[in-house]
């Protein structure tokens, strides 16, 4: 029986056995996965040819989520997802994931399997499996570390770096809306007979992020030039794109897509929403005007969307800028820098 | 300038761009590598046909070390060197990680530049890039987590599930001199007179392990039947082999090699310093009889050494069992159960 009993209960082992039984058999094993969770490390065939792309990202409470705004099964959706996010943003396969845990031994195991139910249900949709991980105490608060490898499709990815002068600059599906789950999360938190308010959508954007892996294949192969996926804020990442290919870039601030729940809550603080929330987990692109029929016909066919929202323009080398281009027609020069964890803002 | 500065007077970026400035170039940079730090994934090509090992490993501050008894170039060291001892414990070849950090801000920019430099001279010793990672705050202490990615010799790797009975059970260089050494560091903390007694050997054991990458490779191209790395200590570790393969084991106590220092400096407790002791990170296996000259052959070629502990033997299904003979010829019976990170004791 799980029932109430906690980490501390079970051990280290014991732990593992009911977190593995939590996956689906089909996130547990696979054709291509020689060697899954209960060695030293996992072994993996990828496909004849191609490259391994792998990427890994840590989520710490009470800097990246808070327990007592998520439920335990998103949290495991989300741990995974936004590193299957950076997989999409370069156009590539998800494959496995390695998943470690700090935990301080209070934990409920009926909660840590939800977590895994969470995961399991993202991975079986991507078709990845759970090939590994580690779990580890972890005295002062919950630590939870994902590595995700996915294989190119044929040898190509999407980089940063290949932004050109001329290239609209589109996202996928619309922005602002995981900052706005957020901010009615830590409304709630405040006055919680703000709960009426409060809608259901974006907090379920901010905390089960849908990485876009299909949208990723589809901008790889219609010709986008460069890709990332969002989660600094638009205004924080864009620059990472201009840096990294050398260019300026000007964004029309009325073409943005917002959903109309973030207009309708936020009427004063929708466009800076939209511009600076970060967690979107949109997909930020580039792509020559010439392929952008292209993109949006197999976008379309993947259920999803794409916005153009400005275009890439030459830049003399450290001269590059972002123009934000009001509602108004006014332009105005957007203060580079991305969003920085250790800023004291 | 660095010196006296903090991550926070950086910021993310600046931080990354001194710590990446750290690492010697070719640790930065390789064929196989298509695309390493500064995009959202690293993309690695593989060598035709081999598998990918992968292996993953959270390092806590205070929980799997303390920032008063390392110095910072040892700790890079370290996290490094505990993911390259699984992939030596497969039989792989390192080829690429992925460091995440969890930092609070109030970090010295001179110590992480140390921390990556020892973590750079062990990469470069064996041939690996660092190709990419994440930062992140972490208010409560420093957290490391390092992912580690291999690929195979010939499409083959050592696991744990193939001891068979009749095999020899091995283990490279000698064990109890981490333990020792992390003794030694904390009898030091309570009464610093006793600096004189303490061994830089065994401390060094404890804070600059260095994986058996070549032995790794002797015991797979040799026979070596299961392998595995030693990081809970001998009798916590060798259940796991046996549990894996289905088998028993009889450990000769008086057959373990203990290092001279072990022995002087512990004279009550060097045996279970050598049974119990943790963080060894030499490697355990087995091996048919036939194949034990060729492997210590090898192993002295790596400049290593192999030593015979005992012999696995058959057991009935849910009967394994481990059973030690002492220096005075008396057998008995061991606990089972690993080291249980989320133990009372």
């Amino acid at each position: 029986m799980v029932e109430g009993r906690h980490v501390r209960d079970v051990g280290e082992f014991g732990l593992i056995e009911l977190l593995v039984a939590s996956l689906p058999e089909e996130v547990r094993a696979a054709t291509d996965l020689q060697l899954g969770i209960g060695d030293d490390a996992a072994v993996w065939q990828p496909s004849p040819g191609e490259q391994v792309v792998v990427t890994t990202d840590s989520l710490i409470e009470d800097v990246h989520f808070r327990r007592e705004w998520t439920d335990w099964e998103s949290l495991g959706h989300k741990c995974l997802a936004v590193n299957v996010s950076d997989l999409a943003a370069m156009g590539a396969i998800p494959k496995l994931a390695l998943v470690s845990l700090g935990l301080d031994g209070s934990e409920l195991l009926g909660d840590l399997q939800a977590f895994y139910r969470g995961m399991g249900a993202l991975a079986r949709g991507h078709g990845m499996v759970i090939a590994g991980g580690d779990i580890v105490r972890s005295p002062r608060g919950l630590i939870v570390h994902v590595t995700a490898l996915g294989e190119t499709r044929g040898r190509r990815v999407l980089t940063r770096s290949g932004a050109k002068p001329g290239d609209l600059i589109g996202v996928t599906g619309t922005l602002g809306a995981s900052a706005a789950g957020l901010r009615l999360l830590g409304l709630d938190a405040e006055d919680p007979r703000r709960r009426a308010a409060t809608s259901a959508q974006l907090v379920e954007s901010h905390l089960r992020p849908e990485p876009r892996v299909g949208l990723g294949a589809a901008l790889l192969e219609n010709g986008a030039t460069s890709a990332m996926d969002l989660s600094d804020g638009l205004l924080g990442d864009l620059p990472k794109i201009t840096a990294a290919s050398g260019v300026s870039a000007r964004v029309d601030e009325g073409s943005i897509p917002v959903a109309a729940a973030v207009r309708a809550l936020f009427s004063d603080e929708w466009v800076d929403l939209a511009l600076r929330g970060g967690e979107d987990y949109e997909l930020l692109f580039t792509a020559p005007v010439g392929s952008w029929d292209a993109i949006d016909i197999e976008a379309r066919k993947t259920g999803g969307t794409v916005t153009t929202i400005g275009e890439i323009i030459a830049a003399a080398p450290e001269l590059q800028s972002i123009e934000l281009v009001g509602r108004d027609g006014a332009r105005r020069a957007v203060s580079l820098g991305a969003f920085d964890h250790f800023g004291e803002g």
